[in-house]
């Protein structure tokens, strides 16, 4: 696939710019351009700015709020409730998490539900937040149904993230993020430009059998929970992302289910939401709350040795470090800059003549 | 298979002679055979009296103390670290469980990392705790290894659990509660017994290649995480599993990774041991702590009905909610009597002769 290259800084400028035009403050612009920024460098695609088209299509519709008021709505020393004011979920899941943080640094633990949010990037990144400060971070969001639970024909289920974080000591944190079905969409869709059939286990068509079609989706087929089928444990997966669901809808009073209002700015959302916008579940835990800092440390990093040097069923390849790949590609584009195939760029340019701001060019 | 049928209260009673003799207080006793009762009531034989003789062994060899001193080693408002001092998981759990409600009660969530202690029987009983409070409840709990990361061909995780548990209005609770590998080690158990190969995807044998005997575990298999292999996201089961491990025994100080002490008598635990015993975590978060409770129930109610009526694919089988197998199990076994098979009753029958009990029978 044709693409080109761009230093970090010059896709954050014009990310940047484009959140400005939409009315979004400096400050909130520069928050969430930093969110999309840091999924591009860490290798996550599907969830940069290639997503931006997308944000400014929602907020044509009103359904993206630029100047939000994102707010505490119900509290207890360690939980909250967070009014997302359809935001932006890249500013409202940052706030959620500095509140999370405060609360945990009084308490020991902090734990706020989000409703009236929209998509809110990736869960690393607020995650991160906490470990920062170290501590153990969780994020979660429920997002458009497109999975179908165990023995269901029907999209009930996002393919609702969960995101675990934890701070190590001579090594990168140990971060766990994974949609809660067997393949994330972002798969799906690099099979369905590519025209490639995918393995067995990831979808079923519009009967409910299974396919390696990837276009199968967009004819009625749905994914399918992490596990495949249930002999092989989907009934976990659909217990997993009912999980994130219930955390971060039915406990903040966001849509939930087949309610969840769709990404894309051409499907309309339902007549008779059961809440309001989509919903995120955030946490962060003192790891000084349980045993002293660099005794935890010492044993993550031994537990990363460990399991560093399993024995390997191929010599060619070892034990992969939950983070690490997505570590591996920051530190490299970093210094290289962000591969961004020709479909996005001509996305970005679109919007660049739209709101009159300078063009992308990788050669300046 | 053969099997006798036993009322609740006929198990319970022998169950708790057999906890009494180990030198088990009536309080931890009582609580010790409840947990496992409750198992036996509920289907999931495997973690029920079945388990009795194993326990009974690891106390002849010194590795359960019978009369634990439980305590709090570290804490803060919402965090605590609990001490099992090596007793039967079965009374640590439910004692870290009331540590994180009392805190909860105060501060709207709470949250216990346990080291020293043993197996926990089933996550369910715990979260059940929280979810009577109307609390949403957290359970997880390492535990031997037996499960090989994502491309390695070594045994470094248990099939550790995770279970949530959420409170319901008309309808029962939700409860998540599953083995972070494609399959429970009791359903190999199973397999192995009727002789019948079991699913791709479940183990890889002593080379790191797929099998389908059951007994390859024995002979240096594995089994595998949730998800199976690479391209159906068994690197997600892994990073469950793991998170399962740094909750409940890196944040602790339990023993971790290949280092957890093995359930059964006649394997020696590690010389080299990085922590205590096995590791739990247990949490419960206040539903009013982030909406009313009455608001919560009835969306959950909905979540509920609506997952029910989805369009199944085949009419037999509709949509199972997770908890309901259990459930259904409980609600007949309170009634009919719980089936306990020969080979077990055998078992608890020599557990009678040694410790000079009335024996289990059926017809009394």
């Amino acid at each position: 696939m044709a693409y080109q290259i761009f230093a970090e800084d010059k896709l954050r400028n014009f990310t940047i710019s484009i959140f400005l035009k939409m009315g979004c403050s400096a400050e909130h612009s520069e928050l969430a351009a930093d969110v999309l920024i840091t999924s591009d460098l860490r290798g996550i695609d599907s969830h940069g700015v290639a997503r931006l088209s997308g944000y400014v299509r929602l907020w044509e519709k009103k359904r993206i709020n630029s100047s939000p008021n994102i707010r505490v709505i119900h509290e207890t020393p360690t939980t909250a409730t967070v009014d997302g004011d359809a935001g932006l979920g890249l500013v409202v899941a940052p706030f959620a998490m500095k509140v999370a943080i405060e609360k945990a640094e009084k308490y020991g633990s902090g734990w706020v539900s989000v409703k009236n949010s929209n998509h809110f990037g990736i869960g690393a990144y607020h995650t991160l937040m906490a470990v920062e400060k170290d501590m153990i971070g969780f994020a979660m969001t429920n997002a458009s149904p497109l999975v179908a639970p165990t023995f269901a024909n029907e999209r009930l289920l996002g393919t609702n993230p969960m995101c675990y974080a934890f701070p190590a000591g001579k090594y990168p944190p140990v971060i766990v993020d994974m949609a809660t079905s067997a393949a994330a969409n972002g798969k799906l869709e690099i099979a369905q430009r590519s025209g490639k059939p995918v393995p067995e286990g990831w979808i079923q068509d519009k009967d409910g059998k299974p396919s390696t079609d990837p276009h199968e989706l967009k004819k009625g087929g749905s994914l399918l929970p992490l596990g495949s089928d249930r002999d092989h444990g989907s009934h976990k997966g659909f217990g997993l992302s009912a999980t994130v669901d219930i955390l971060s809808a039915v406990l903040s009073g966001a849509n939930y289910g087949p309610w969840v209002p769709p990404f894309v700015a051409f499907l309309e959302p339902s007549d008779n939401p059961v809440g309001e916008g989509i919903g995120h579940f955030l946490g962060a835990m003192r790891v000084d709350g349980f045993r002293p800092v660099d005794e935890f440390k010492f044993h993550l990093d031994n537990w990363i040795e460990r399991f560093k040097s399993a024995a390997p069923i191929s010599p060619e390849q070892g034990v992969i470090i939950p983070g690490e790949p997505e570590l591996w590609a920051q530190q490299e584009r970093k210094v290289s800059g962000v591969p961004i195939i020709d479909a996005v760029c001509d996305d970005l340019n679109e919007l660049a003549e739209r709101f009159r701001v300078g063009r992308l060019r990788s050669e300046d």
